[in-house]
């Protein structure tokens, strides 16, 4: 390896640079990557726009980049399972302490976990990338390094879904075709769903979600009412979904998730709009339809390497876009512009495949 | 048994009646029943005050009550498992339809069930009184009709506090120290929570809260905001609280449930209030905090006729007033001024002991 | 409808008759129906030949089948939800009372639960039959009559797998590959397992197996040991499988399923065998395996419906002989033998399609 | 502290010696203790009689000992949470691996698991000790270090219970009333078990189980069958138990355990007997009741210094014996002779108080 490793860094709020960075040396526990594949996400775009997403606010610069799959080069003295050579999907979330989330299986909650460009901590769009090793799983030769890259959208569709409790025959509204509603619906349907919904504003966007799977595609309208879609959900299924899964933080989205999903139901929040949202409160609450948040995920690359191995989830429709690492900017615009579904940026100069 | 059967029947908002009914006579699987203890609920008193609650609209006549307990005097033709003499608690909720609720033991949510006292379903407060023999229970020697009648709103405390998951060590915090709020706190103790933290506007509810078992109580002002009292509930456990139970209904109570429960935690329901809320639902879904609503209870009698029994816990210092039916008008302009907690109606002349 | 409806009775073990009973007039909750196809299972002809099962013994002549559809020719009069001429799929155990299995969701527990063809209730193998109208499930047009009589042993299968708790990415060891079985593997797929291995002691079942999508199949020798089969299952998936689903009731085919299963995961007992059995408790004690029996099912008949309606399970592939009603003997006789999978008996002279 | 680290050190079966150790030096993620309280478990006593269990087979010396608290007297560097002079319970099970059991919260099955006194691995039966500060509870000063110590006994029986589902209004049946099954009792009832059986051949540790809150105590005949110990507790009970703890490991009782839970209940395994058990499996899996293990336990020490920091639990009375850590060998003679309930060691030469 050279010692050149460029890097996507972000400075501040809108100046996002492309600039060499010294090659990490991995502790005992970690491993060192050659990135292959990493793909540009709603966030990466967030923070480079608006250098904040919450209280998570950028203070120094930052490499950008967390959907990503690389090839180890190094490992450290402790590392026994994983070799250079091998092939892995790097999960961003690691949990620096052993407190009570991560000791009972809820590791995405503890609050000081590390997370891959999310700041202070810096992500893997880069060359070389070092990282904990118990976090980086090896990929079965028939999942490709893009396939790797797009196990951490494809995590947050299997935890919104697994917190929903989809199973054999459920049927499921999900709000927003965007990537992460695509997702959602790639995840229901192999979890058994019986029949999906999905809505946008985008007859675009609904027309790749069809071609995905979804039985029904709803256009929103920005006068329909909450309660009026609500109607016409239940109208196409011929009953009101058991789940809504809801993807967009839009609170007239959020006030149609309630209202559409059958008693005894769940829906959950993937979305996230303003921190105060308006809901139907006594609505959900009478009928017992349990409203589920998801923050990122967890445990969940084992069981995605599982169903990409196996070809139970095609999730390859979602690459629209490719980029070498070198168009790094314009890569980010494409995806600012809201073009295609999911923009991969290829970090290995000798082999730019899927 | 005489040919009178005095009940308290409301006619029309503000126009509650005792008349004289004709006593009913048991359909194959129905008992007749002759009330001894009759609880008000503060719903008795809102259809009262107001003639509705939400879309159930009293539209004709009907009886009020539905916190019972009475002595079984007429067997329906079908019915086995009870005989005339045996002293029964009511669960007033009877489902009509075999839908996919009641199939999948949810029937608290079949839009279709009977409940006592929800318009148009009539009553028993009133002398004699005949309901489905599936849902009546008897009572052991060693439990009172008056525990039989509390079994009702003990039910809201059961199913909230089994939505919420309480078991073995969890904190829980209890928003209002009204009759429900005591039964969840009363509950949630005899699930095994460690500590209980309730709040209130009124020191009078909160020294009887302590009273019955809640580690600390605190008073809540006016001009408190949610997040200052989420951190002092904070403070008094030493950490956020696995689980809360709002009983309130108050927007701003509901703001506090979410910002007080620990992340991955539940912040249940019981409270009602306007239909439309506006909440920190990211707070919510960015630390996983579940929102779930209860609506009355299912499957709750026999476990609370196992928990009185056995004496695990005691609800009798909730009865504050007893009045013979007859004086149902100053029972319920009693509850309607908030004095005391729970107030009894003596159903039987001849047997008014608790 | 003519007068006569011919019946598949049988009087003792060994003694099955084809003979005319009377067509039974249904009650105000009940529908009479028109058969169309029904299934022969394992069950019916081990009653033929033994006379009983276990503790139910043929004491009375008892009409045969309960794997059964046909068309509603008359309903009772409360029934509100079906009409003459519906299709439907019949679940054939309907609880008696409302019993705490029942109301908590789990009617198949319900010690006095009526059951079509298990002594001394009468099954569904004639022309005429009437039945609960709640528990007759209207087919979509796109769901034939023998989909819907398959969703019985479907059910089985859906029932086994959901205490599993298969999920996605899950793998299955599903021991035996008879029909239930084959209907376990494609359910266990349908809810997202990843890989399933399937073991039998016929590599022709084996092979219909894997065209019904079986990952790997394995032909037991009978001297393989438990461990060794456990150890060759871990080979081929290349870890231990989360769930087995023994389906053969062999003694050593249950050791199999307890050495096989990965610690924290379940074992679904769903064959039968000798009362007494022999496990190695400790292994899975310490190993924290889940031991579970399954007894029939309960709330299946919508999601399978569901499924079927959706495509999303092919159980056609399962039916392997059809009979015309009059040819009962002979149907027997073939599933007697353990030829073909599933055999069908046309009920209706007027249609004999699928 | 001085230089002398007595240590209770077990060199063959049957070879357990007093001898002097150097005090180890706390890693950076590890604290070193004064040890104060250390009780013998039936597994110490065990691997000194027969040099193994099971798997687990003594190689070479190993000090004994695992329910331990201490007072800190040295922090590692990367130590946050702890301090010199605190008082900890000590877990003795630390995970090594994040393997996949570890990262979904049970790594009590992490095969790689380091276990004090189950060999190779040291016990904390001695003056000095290090361990991992993750698995150092700090005590609140109203737990003593003996209740501390009984944690790790305790936690057996929150484990167990927590499996079994003991929940509000659940009926128990414990058989044995050793150490194990009496905190299961402790537990379950603290869960909100409404009524509790516990069997035993020893009139004696039935008495103290009734003085522990035990409602039903059986003395078991070696000529009873395990269909006639079901029933008689059946009798007991009024009803079938929901849930049975099985504490004795013994063939008769594990029968009798599937024989007496009710339909739908669990039955936990938590004794260990024979590696193969004959068992009703038939009975178990027609009636759905599950047949669970335990191995140790996870997450509970949390729960445990709430239980007891709130007196909702009261340990206090399981300790019968106690004995300076000079005289670790009549302490051990004790519990080989069955003596008394639990002996607890005094490892603090200068506080031997509870």
């Amino acid at each position: 390896m050279d010692e050149s490793n460029l890097s996507v860094v972000l400075h501040a709020k809108g100046d996002m640079r492309l600039e060499h960075r010294p090659i990490p040396e991995p502790g005992p526990n970690e491993v060192l990557l050659q990135m292959h594949s990493v793909g540009i996400c709603g966030s990466d775009v967030h923070y480079w726009q608006n250098g904040r997403i919450g209280d998570f606010v950028l203070k120094k610069p930052m490499v950008l980049g967390h959907e990503a799959s690389g090839r180890v080069v190094k490992v450290g003295s402790a590392v026994t399972h994983l070799k250079p050579g091998d092939r892995v999907a790097v999960e961003p979330g690691v949990p620096r302490e052993m407190d009570e989330f991560f000791k009972s299986g809820r590791y995405n909650l503890s609050p000081t976990i590390f997370f891959c460009a999310t700041p202070p901590d810096d992500g893997n769009l880069c060359r070389y990338y070092k990282h904990s090793a118990n976090f980086c799983y090896k990929l079965p030769d028939n999942v490709t390094f893009e396939e790797g890259a797009l196990i951490e959208p494809l995590s947050v569709g299997i935890h919104a879904c697994r917190r929903a409790g989809v199973t054999l025959g459920s049927t499921v509204l999900i709000c927003g075709a965007g990537p992460i509603g695509l997702v959602c619906l790639l995840v229901a349907k192999a979890m058994g769903a019986s029949l999906a919904v999905i809505t946008d504003l985008s007859a675009e966007r609904l027309a790749l979600a069809k071609e995905l799977g979804a039985d029904f595609a709803v256009e929103v309208k920005r006068e329909d009412t909450a309660e009026q879609l609500a109607r016409k959900v239940e109208g196409l299924l011929g009953a009101q979904p058991h789940i809504t899964i809801e993807c967009t933080g839009v609170q007239s989205s959020v006030q149609t998730a309630i209202y559409a999903t059958r008693s005894g139901g769940v829906a959950v929040m993937v979305g996230l709009g303003a921190e105060m949202t308006t809901i139907p409160l006594v609505n959900a609450a009478v009928r017992e339809v349990d409203i589920r948040g998801v923050f990122r995920y967890c445990n969940t690359w084992p069981m995605a390497i599982a169903m990409l191995a196996s070809k139970k989830v095609n999730v390859r429709p979602l690459v629209t876009h490719r980029f070498p690492l070198e168009q790094a900017v314009q890569a980010f615009e494409t995806t600012r512009q809201g073009l295609g579904v999911k923009v991969m940026l290829k970090c290995d100069e000798n082999d730019q495949n899927p």
